[in-house]
């Protein structure tokens, strides 16, 4: 029996319906271009689906949770008990992601990958905890290889879990105090770009607090002294629990031709990891927007990601995937309901200017 | 009897409860700021509203639309026949303001404020007609200074009808072949930019063809030679007629303390006239996106307007109003359903960084 995971080829979308898709886009009642970043998006979609007629199902948010050891060295202006606390509130939903999710109607999943606590089992909650937290990385990997591949393997099932459960549209969150310490490590190897551009104020750090978190980071990337060339073992010395099942369940969904919504920072870092894995994962990914936190859009540029929001968010828990869902139904729907020229009796543009 | 009307002066938003919101917001489980623009649009509804519990009630999208004579001049690649033609797409539901608006629940509403052909009543058409389409302005002004004055007065009618209806926010969008010609002129005199800072490719000129639409702006400009001290008079010079109801639209809207939706090129120049006649009408507006036509990031910028979207649309209709709405309410949402620390038993960040 073959069994599929994490690491199991992604196909490659169908670039031969890009041109038929494009046509369709160009027939409908507006000028050439003029839905600007939907006409984009309605072409990917459509070439993900292989369908001149995509269809957005079940639409799915993952807020992935761990606790990160490096939070001892002082990195966040939050005690790690917060992650914790956080998932209290997700489970009651008084939390932004709750919000926005049952404002678009959004399924929203909440999976403990190695919070620092433990939880009675509540209907939102997938338990799939690693450990209670990383270990600090100054002094050793977040965690083992082992674990991470355990994280890996568990990502991409439950990414199929959502995909049998009929999405094939799926965001990724998350939710770990001290987790843009670990993206920011994995953002400076990955990308090759020095730490202290990949650092920013996270929850809110001030001036010196940056300064400081940047002096730590530097510290442990010299300690571990990897580069890009094996990106499980960065992934493994940085962390988080949370952001290798983020991994994970980011290449099990690309597995399952779904359309991925990538939020922010950590997310992002999550998506370098597994890029770097399979390249191929970048065809389904939408970008959601460009997060107030300074590396973000460094990150971006280096996947040549144009983002669909730029509204100084910085919160996480897959806010952003959420807050642009509605732009990516709306690509989707043009395209089936728009009316073309020709249907509509509307004369076409001349070619004489 | 004293009648209400577009020059009926706008109250100032309540800036006392400013500090109560603000407060409110920040006490929410999310670190001081991380919801970005949202929080501003947060603290704008609830001081329109002066509520700390503000509610967006039956949304609605204005589209006004008009033809214009300074199309004989060739200033744009469609045939005036297609703001018609476009009107029936609308009756019949096939317009991408037709599949926005009914994505996202919001009340349609479309006013002939002045198309050179006549229509069959139908339930979405309010016949507001004030002629067949302006004069060209080359030669002589759009309209009649009493026509501006009609058209100015039915459209704060209309938007009084809205709010009757229950409607407190509102946006406003247009059709009209030929109408970022008088746009640019309206911008060119009331920002007191030049012309060909003003002046873009409309539905898709070439570069031949916004070279040609220059000159032929200059050229009016230099004729009609007016400033920006009467505003009406500019308005009646350049039109259109749904510009103008357009600009009587928002000042009635905004006298009955709804949030404006403000879309892109156009509906930024209704304003900007508007905004002459009543300053204070920019605290009711929400700029819901940049439009791709190049002259409008600076007349956002003339505005100190910070739009929510940037996606390229130049499309017109309303459709960056309604793409927008949805962020609307997630500021809204978020104020009223997003638990605080307190309420969650989550700590607050320390101050030590």
């Amino acid at each position: 029996m073959t069994m599929t995971t994490y690491h199991t080829p992604i196909d490659s979308i169908n670039t031969d319906i890009a041109a038929s898709l494009q046509h369709l886009i160009n027939s409908k009642t507006k000028p050439i271009g003029a839905l600007g970043a939907l006409e984009s998006v309605a072409l990917q979609v459509g070439q993900i689906q292989n369908s001149l007629k995509p269809v957005l199902n079940r639409p799915a948010i993952l807020v992935f949770a761990g606790d990160h050891g490096i939070v001892e060295a002082g990195v966040s202006p939050y005690p790690q008990a917060v992650t914790a606390q956080m998932m209290f509130n997700f489970f009651a939903g008084g939390a932004a992601i709750n919000v926005f999710a049952r404002q678009h109607n959004v399924a929203l999943r909440v999976v403990d990958s190695g919070v620092n606590a433990e939880f009675e089992p509540t209907e939102q909650l997938t338990h799939a905890k690693i450990a209670r937290g990383t270990n600090n990385f100054l002094n050793g990997t977040a965690m083992t290889l082992a674990q991470c591949e355990q994280a890996l393997t568990t990502g991409a099932e439950i990414a199929y879990e959502e995909a049998g459960a009929g999405s094939n549209v799926i965001g990724f969150g998350e939710m770990g105090i001290g987790n843009t310490s670990s993206a920011s490590c994995l953002m400076s190897i990955l990308c090759d770009i020095p730490i202290t551009n990949c650092v920013g104020r996270g929850t809110g750090l001030d001036d010196a607090g940056v300064q400081r978190k940047g002096a730590i980071l530097e510290k442990a990337l010299a300690y571990h002294h990897l580069d890009n060339s094996e990106p499980i073992k960065v992934l493994a010395a940085f962390g988080g629990f949370e952001i290798a099942m983020m991994v994970g369940a980011m290449l099990g969904a690309a597995q399952r031709n779904c359309v991925l919504l990538i939020d922010g920072f950590i997310a992002s870092s999550a998506l370098l990891v597994a890029a770097k894995m399979q390249p191929t994962i970048l065809q389904y990914c939408i970008f959601s927007h460009c997060s107030d936190e300074v590396g973000h859009q460094l990150m971006l540029n280096h996947l040549h990601a144009k983002p669909l929001l730029n509204l100084s968010l910085r919160l996480g828990e897959g806010t952003g995937a959420v807050l642009a869902y509605p732009l990516v139904q709306s690509a989707v729907n043009f395209l089936n309901e728009m009316a073309s020229f020709a249907e509509a009796g509307v004369s076409e543009q001349s070619n004489a200017s």
